[in-house]
Parts: C-alpha cells; structure tokens; sequence
C-alpha cells in the first residue's frame, strides 16, 4: 500500500486531516514525567494512545531527537514502534544533499527508521533528492513556502514573472512521475496556499502553522484542500502535546486534538 | 579563540587548505577493518592519525552517521574526540529550519557535539538560521552554490539581473554582522566561485567537489582564494579516504592527502 492510499483510509477512518507533532522536549515535560526513566518516550506514548483515533499523521521533528545526543535516535525509533500501524508517519527531517549523500538519507529516514514519508528541501535540485523519488511506495514533501517571516527573503523573489516558490512547486509537480510528491505550505500564507493548490492538483500539502504560528484554521482548510476535501494534513505540535503541564497531559491533549480535527472538519469541502 | 583565529592558525601551522571529509560508510572500509568492533570509528580514528599534521580541517557528513542507526551519533562524537583540538571540525548537516527547531539543531551541532563550524540552508530566509549566527565563536558555511547538475533547477534562476545564487551571497554577506559566516561553493563552477569570491570579501569558502566529483584543483584555487591566499577549504572525501582498500589504506589516504594539499598550496597566491 503506497502512502496516498494509506492516508486515504486513515483520513477517512479517523474522518481526520490532523497531523499531531511529536516535538518533544524533556524540559518541556510535566514535572512528574521528567524523572522517569526515558521520559520523552512515555510521554510520546501517552500522547499517542490519547490521540490515536483522533488524527491521520504523526510528524517527528528530527532536530528534537537529535538534541537528546547519542539516545535520541533508539528514542525516535522506539516511538515510531507504538504507533499503530495504520496511522501515517512523517519524519520532519528536511534534509537536502548531493549524490550519494542524499542515498543515505533517504535510507536512513525510510528503510532505517521506517517513515511513510518525510520532509526534504528541493534547493539543489531534482538529482539531490532522486533517492527520495525513487521510494515509490513513500512520500515526500518539499519545502515550498515556509511560515515563517524569513521566508521574504528568498522564497518570494520574483523570477520571471512569478515568486520563487511557485516555480519551487511548478518544478516539483514536474518531478512528480511516481505520484509521490507532496509540499510543505506555511498556514500563515492562506492566499498563497491557494494557488500553490491550484499548480499541484490533488497532491498532499502539509501545513503547519495553525495554532501556535497564529494561521487561520478557516482560510487554510478553504485554501489548502483539494477539490475532494482531503490531501491536506494540518500539523500541530506544541498546541497539543503540550495542552497541559500536569497529570492530565494526555487527556488535554485528546481534548485539544477533538477541537482541533472538528474546527478543521467545520470548513471542509465536499 | 574564534573559528576564524583557528583556521587561520591551523592553516598556517600545516601549510594547507585541505579538509578530509570523514565520510565513512562501512561497506565501503578495506576487509580487514569490516569485522572490526566498531570499524568506522577505527578507520577514522587512523586516517585522521595519518592526515593530522596535512590539514586544515576535518569535515563529518552527518548522512553518513545516521545511516549506522542507533549508534551512529555516538560513533560521531567519538571521531570527534580524536581529532587534535588545533584543527578546525565542521558538521556538515545542511540543516535549516524555522524558529525554535533552528536552536534544537544549532544546539545539537555545536554545544552537545562541540563542532567548530556547521554547514546550514539558507533559503528560508535569516530567522531560519538566526541561532547558528548567533554562535559567535562558531562558523557557519551556507549553502551558495552545490556541485551537483542539479543546481540548474533553482539556484541560477535569474532574480532581477543576477542569479539566484549571487543574490543568496549578498544577502548572506548583510547577516554577518558577527564575522562567523561562510560559503559552501562546489568546485565545478570555478567563474561563479571568483565572482562569489569577489562578492563576500576575505570570508571563509568551503569548496567541495575537486578530486571525485572533477572540479580543477588550479582553477578552484585561483578563483576561490582570498587576496591574502587563504580563506578557502578544499573538502576531498572519498579520494583520500578510500585512496586504498588495502592493510594500507592509512598510508595511502596520508599520500593521497599530501599530493592534493601540496598541489592546491602551487597555486596559492601570497
């Protein structure tokens, strides 16, 4: 099963386009879940079993493992393990190399590791992701116009008649001959994610950026879905996992997750 | 003693701009190193004992160590250790993303790794990088222009009279209030090198892609040298590392490091 129709099921199973990101911090955690003995694994875990039903994606944000140093990567795998199996996952890893580098990425992050899919910068060009292409059965997004204010200062260029990430994402539906690309939009730039929708037909958008990043749930869903109600993935991270800072983590973050997938459902289509 | 004040030294004291990229694949290794165990840290650790007083600087491919899984950050940090504290280490992570994730991966590279430098994407935009400008000790490399035919895809589209690639280079040069960035410029393009060169003054350029990749060594040096004849790093991996697969390849890589480093020093100005 490729990764359009996994999260096609899933979507429909859990009648959800949330994405909850696993961005854990161990300094971030409750106070009685920081002494325990691998804490942002019983944490991840709780949040999980809190939200499995309620969601489409997981997204790990490899920078937050990669700071716990040498466990970070046995945690990030271990997490990976008690996510049901029919839930997809996202590694957030947003890695662009050359060559034989870009090989090992896309190995580590897809057959090491195991994601349905992952984030990775386009930049270089088509050969430095190739590998990533070539994973038929995965998916990857690109970056194509991120939320944050520095995106001015090269992803709006103008070249040519028309700002530098609508040529990021003309050039990547050129790629796209597995059926296998998607993009990554910023929720902040809802008028932009609308004619990014239009150049990239019914391929998978990831937004992040509603909730802490201040995005519109209403303009993103309108703008950011297709013309079936579906292919985007509406990612939050802090704004759920961590909707408490006590012992009632998890259940206040199944609460916020339900609002979240139900504002979300209000303003789609179809 | 800033990153700066370190290559300097280091250059002057082994009389070269050459790196070894430490990128180590453990298919790759001579046999008798294979059933080692831990083969890459072994093999690491004797070329670095064979190069030591031929470089500049050690460059590690960050690819190549979470292709090893679970151990590979540890492996990492422990080729770390052997390198002699006087030659410059720069953690080629290509990283780059948005607000508090920038943090978690500057963090990780140089306060929990300790790398002197880092390499980092620019293109989305200051904020996205502002917590590796913020090291000021540190250095940071940013992507300019890659060696890979990829590169025509984005990075020379023209943006308003000038190639994308130039524009990344003057905007980068406007964030480097504190003296500590760099350029990743690959060898294959040794007119862009001179112009990007002229652009970003006497600042450090990591030159990738002479030896396996083709770029001249002569016309890489003359046109990515400062007017002092420094300030460039010529990054050779496999061509030294993998110079033999025999019992002898410590010696090789040492041979291999000392023809490269005496003919880039040829060409030198000053």
């Amino acid at each position: 099963m490729n990764f359009t129709e996994k999260l096609h099921n899933v979507v429909n199973k859990n009648q959800s386009l949330l994405c909850v990101g696993l961005d854990v911090a161990v300094e971030r955690l409750p106070a009685h879940v920081r002494g325990r003995e691998n804490p942002a694994l019983e944490f991840a875990r709780n949040i999980v079993e809190a939200t499995a039903d309620l969601v489409c994606a997981y997204k790990l944000n490899f920078a937050f493992y990669e700071a716990m140093g040498a466990g970070g990567w046995e945690t990030l795998r271990r997490i990976l393990e008690v996510i049901p199996a029919d839930i997809a996952t996202i590694g957030d890893a947003k890695r662009g190399d050359i060559g034989n580098t870009s090989e090992m990425y896309a190995r580590a992050i897809f057959e090491d590791l195991g994601f349905d899919a992952a984030t990775a910068a386009p930049f270089m060009g088509r050969d430095s992701v190739q590998p990533f292409l070539d994973r038929r059965e995965k998916c990857t997004f690109f970056l194509t116009l991120t939320s944050n204010p520095g995106a001015r200062d090269f992803l709006y260029l103008d070249v040519g008649g028309k700002p530098f990430y609508e040529k990021v994402a003309e050039t990547v539906v050129n790629w796209n001959e597995n059926g296998n690309c998607g993009f990554v939009v910023g929720a902040t730039h809802p008028e932009e994610l609308a004619g990014i929708r239009e150049t990239v037909g019914d391929a998978p958008i990831l937004i992040p950026g509603i909730g802490a990043q201040g995005g519109s749930v209403e303009a993103s869903v309108r703008a950011g879905c297709s013309a079936r109600g579906d292919g985007a993935i509406f990612n939050v991270s802090r704004g759920v996992i961590y909707a408490s800072d006590g012992e009632d983590y998890a259940d206040a973050a199944r609460n916020r997750a339900m609002e979240i997938r139900n504002e979300i459902n209000k303003y789609r289509r179809g």
